[in-house]
């Protein structure tokens, strides 16, 4: 077999479902929804709803689920909780299907669901997830949530970092300029992560709400070995 | 007045038009219509009127007009030449009104057409085009053509050093990812221009097509002072 191609997507206004039916798709939404997303599977949610709706998570909390829900940073009046992975402990969410609504997140979940495989990516579990894309045979495509449809420098810094080690790996090429310059972002943002990320417009964002106490634990590798993944329609243990 | 806000779009499928209403729009499709028009002004042309169809290109032609027409690299068939910057000589184009259609260029014009005033940016023009812009009292979008609405590598990495020299001039400022983005990239490229854009998956499809003699020419800085501008839907030098 050739090496497996690697393409970067940097906007889920750039994405293309179809041509990726037979990939695997890595969503990656760094500032939190991925990060978060990792730490409720790691911490024995048994699955996630992902909806897009305010009406619908409200729904849901009505019919006694637990609920986190946010809009621009802003935990809904509501939900139980919002969008930092902090809120997602143990305690909380171990044997529990939680209901989930972000602002970016839950539609390009969604967007993402046609493909082969769609699993969730991020710093915390980046090293799990890089030996598991190297070992399946399958095209993959890093999926850059972005914000509000726009490029963002944490997803694609993040994406770069996943990129350099499966390049690394020989099994895989790509002629994606997305990609190599992801992997050049990488490069530069690699000896002082917390830095190049603080000149990101979403770290100011979650500064100037105080929602910026997670910053350093979302850009910290390996805290999990979970690879949360897409299982009809709802986020589950890739190992389920 | 305040520092002037500087943006930078990826791809043509990232563009809100409504947005940039007063803004000044530089266009970037270095690899080659930038390139191409700005040589064509530089030579003398009195107008260039893009077109985005085949079929309109066509019946210019037959009106008698010089047809300059491109799909994927490809000179079409009726058309006069294709879209090397090389075919803008002063012999074929001083005086005359030009009708250019190639693959990516044209739509974008159009699409960015409502801007404040809407100019063509490339290396070949970028001191005088920079000069121009740090004197105007607005904000400025760089807008790079991409291909087939992806990212690409070469006009991010144009857009990154004229947004280098913008923010230098310290009448910009930034809070744009994408903008962010392009500077450091443009930091990695500087140092040796043509073996960064070695890389970009353009290069390759040129180099392929046997179309690539130019593309040293394209990564010229300051061939010329003239600053394309769009006035009426034509493309004209900026002074007229």
């Amino acid at each position: 077999m050739g090496k497996r191609n690697l393409i970067t997507c940097f906007s889920p206004a750039l994405f293309e479902p179809s041509e990726y039916l037979n990939s695997i798709v890595v969503i990656i939404d760094v500032l939190r929804a991925s990060s978060s997303i990792c730490m409720a599977i790691a911490n024995g949610a048994s699955e996630i709803i992902p909806v897009a709706e305010v009406s619908e998570a409200k729904a849901y909390k009505a019919k006694g689920y637990l609920v986190a829900a946010e809009r621009d940073g802003y935990v809904l009046d509501f939900a139980d909780f919002g969008n930092s992975p902090f809120n997602f402990t143990k305690e909380r969410v171990n044997g529990k299907t939680i209901v989930y609504s972000t602002t970016n997140g839950t539609g390009i979940i969604k967007q993402a669901s046609l493909a082969y495989k769609t699993v969730i990516g991020s710093f915390i579990n980046i090293g799990a997830l890089t030996e598991w894309l190297i070992n399946e045979e399958k095209d993959v495509l890093l999926f850059c949530a972005g914000w509000k449809n726009r490029f963002n420098i944490e997803d694609t810094v993040c994406a770069g970092a996943i990129a350099e080690r499966l390049l690394e790996s020989n099994k895989f090429s790509t002629i994606c300029d997305s990609t190599i310059a992801s992997v050049d972002l990488w490069s530069l943002a690699k000896t002082d992560l917390p830095a190049y990320i603080n000149k990101a417009a979403q770290r100011s964002r979650l500064r100037d709400k105080k929602l910026d106490d997670c910053i350093e634990f979302c850009l910290t590798f390996n805290i999990t070995d979970k690879i949360p993944c897409i299982k009809n329609g709802v986020l589950v243990d890739n190992l389920l």
